[in-house]
């Protein structure tokens, strides 16, 4: 392994050479770890929704199946990166050691749990075991190491809250952490989506001071979020329809539309909706992984809509801890997080 | 016609119902004009690359045949929106009546020469003939009248350059304006990408007091820039290869990275390069069009890097002036334009 500092974790390649580890065919999961490296021992694998879907249509849903082919896909790779979907997971463990040199020498211990907040798809991984399989909730319990880069990160798994809880808020927690950056009190925010990742951002917003208007197709979700008190106004309207947008936004606005647009929809189509729903001047941040970058660049162009056009990145400092404090600072929300996300 | 004001052209779409224009198999460009609408004298269509190339492939390059492709989708869509492609290009004419609620009242009059900036795939058009097809330069001379919506955006073509030179800048002019805005003197600037939109980016970078580095794959590319003073310092290197990016920028920062990248590069995966390359809380603005959303997002995320990741929107208020005084303003950038891409 490297002896010097290797932050993107470059050395642990194997093919193709020069490439970074989530484009990589193979990873070197091999001890011992580098000076800039953690150590993890691995409790618990949760799979990409895709990707173990994948796995169960292509070797059937029998628990030993499944197991064997999670362990050759990482004996052959040296990570679990499901080679169909492209797609990867995240994982749970105990930190087993850390580098003299890791960034998080003074944050972390033997023994802290973590999740990590890195794909799979970029994590050395070896499995000794996979000790039972949760075919309902594509999740696996293992024994094995994970190595985890200087520049990957992490989140302590917290007492107060059920894995399941805290993982669920994880998933998402870059969404609440920008919206936390993007917002400004007093301002008019649509949250577009008012599922896990909306949720959050509609109670990140209110925080911040905001008007809070909560667009989803169900009638039931949006009344969820108006009733628990993270929303203002609760919209319904199907999200790939602009021209539905614009008229219902708009007679909720007075015409004056929305400051920032924060796009957590699951279904493709809903930039232009996005964009006619916000000021001249105002901002879009698409969380939405079925966003299209040109369907958003042309479209604004072609509407003539000045407004700043953001990608959610999924990683921003302090992210897990300000998600974790938004479900311990609402209750409420804790609890829709509990009965519908955990 | 609508008498009622209509900035986005809704009731210019014959079907399907409830659609934006752009989105419409087919609009009525019939007049009398709406209110808010402006009229076409249309002298040129420009269209775009790869519709041309497509129509070229199918009918063969004699200009007759183009000819009568273009005419028979513009009668059957009542706009220039090549359906195989999905691209449509822009067009050259003269202002023949502007209506009383248009936005630019104050500022055109019958008669000024005009080009669109918003795509033909959203512009009502009526073609009585085609007097002329470039077959080589993707142009071709008509008659006929279109249609600008208020929410059009438009620029005058000055007198003070040829139409070849004012259309290959305002082809792109919406990569300088953000740059304009993006930029701090002091700052240290890449613009990945030395074309047409580079060397614009560059210019304004420079402008705006930063130090700008160009990085191009060609050395001949990123040599011009820096010798015509638009770049302090050239940097060859291959912008799909992130780790080679990282290297070279390193290097040429002293490992402090930049606070801005400047995505003007016309191949795929060139996101991890910019984002490597990008200091942490700095900024990332992408106007290839061979962005990846999601190759964007999950990327940043999985190297740990907290930029601001920024899709590059195609208009911004003053974007065609600010560029054509670009041209203006740097003797040195306007020869290059002229030589490489009028
Ligand atoms: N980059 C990042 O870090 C990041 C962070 C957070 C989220 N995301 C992405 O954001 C998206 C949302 O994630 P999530 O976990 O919040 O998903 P989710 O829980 O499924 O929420 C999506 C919401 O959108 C609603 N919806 C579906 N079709 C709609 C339509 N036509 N109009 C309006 N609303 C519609 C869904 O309603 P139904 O349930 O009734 O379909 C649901 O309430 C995903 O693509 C996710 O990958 C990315
Ligand atoms: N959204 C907007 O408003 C907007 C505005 C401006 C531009 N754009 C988009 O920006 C992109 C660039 O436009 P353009 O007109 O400037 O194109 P261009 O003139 O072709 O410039 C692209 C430059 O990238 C270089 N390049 C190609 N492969 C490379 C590689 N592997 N590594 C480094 N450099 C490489 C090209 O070099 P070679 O010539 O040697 O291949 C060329 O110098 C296009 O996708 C365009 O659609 C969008």
């Amino acid at each position: 392994m490297a002896r010097t500092l290797d932050p993107y974790g470059l050395s642990r390649v194997i093919r193709p050479a020069g490439v970074l580890p989530q484009a990589a065919e193979v990873l070197d999961p091999s001890l011992p770890a580098g000076p800039d490296e953690l150590v993890i021992d691995v409790d618990h694998l949760n799979i990409d929704a895709a990707s173990f879907k994948q796995i169960k249509d292509s070797v059937g849903a029998e628990p030993e199946r499944i197991a064997a082919e999670i362990e050759r896909i990482v004996s052959e790779r040296g990570k679990m990166h499901n080679p169909v979907t492209g797609s990867g997971g995240m994982l749970i463990g105990r930190i087993r050691e850390i580098g003299a040199a890791h960034p998080a020498r003074e944050q972390l211990q033997p023994g802290d749990r973590i999740a990590t907040l890195v794909s799979l798809t970029l994590t050395p991984l070896r499995l000794e075991a996979i000790t039972k399989v949760h075919v309902d909730n594509d999740r696996v319990d293992v024994k094995g190491h994970a190595i985890l880069f200087a520049s990957g990160i992490w989140a302590k798994l917290p007492e107060d809250m059920a894995d399941t809880l805290s993982l669920a808020a994880l998933d998402v927690c870059g969404a609440p952490a920008l919206v936390e950056r993007a917002v400004s009190a007093g301002q008019t925010v649509l949250v577009l989506g008012s599922g896990k990742s909306g949720a959050l951002c509609c109670a990140q917003a209110k925080d911040n001071g905001a008007r809070v208007l909560a667009l989803d197709i169900s009638q039931k979700a949006v009344d969820t979020l108006v009733g628990l008190g993270l929303a203002d106004e609760g919209i319904v309207a199907d999200a790939t329809k602009p021209v539905e947008v614009l008229e219902k936004i708009s007679a909720a606005t007075g015409g004056k539309l929305c400051d920032v647009v924060i796009n957590c929809a699951s279904v493709p189509r809903t930039e232009m909706g996005s964009i006619l729903a916000t000021k001249d001047r105002g901002r879009v941040v698409f969380f939405s992984m079925a966003t299209s970058f040109t369907a958003t660049a042309l479209g604004a162009e072609g509407v003539g809509k000045d407004v700043d056009l953001l990608m959610g990145n999924g990683f921003a400092h302090g992210h897990a801890e300000l998600t974790l404090d938004l479900l311990r600072k609402h209750p409420a929300l804790r609890r829709h997080f509990e009965e519908r996300f955990a």
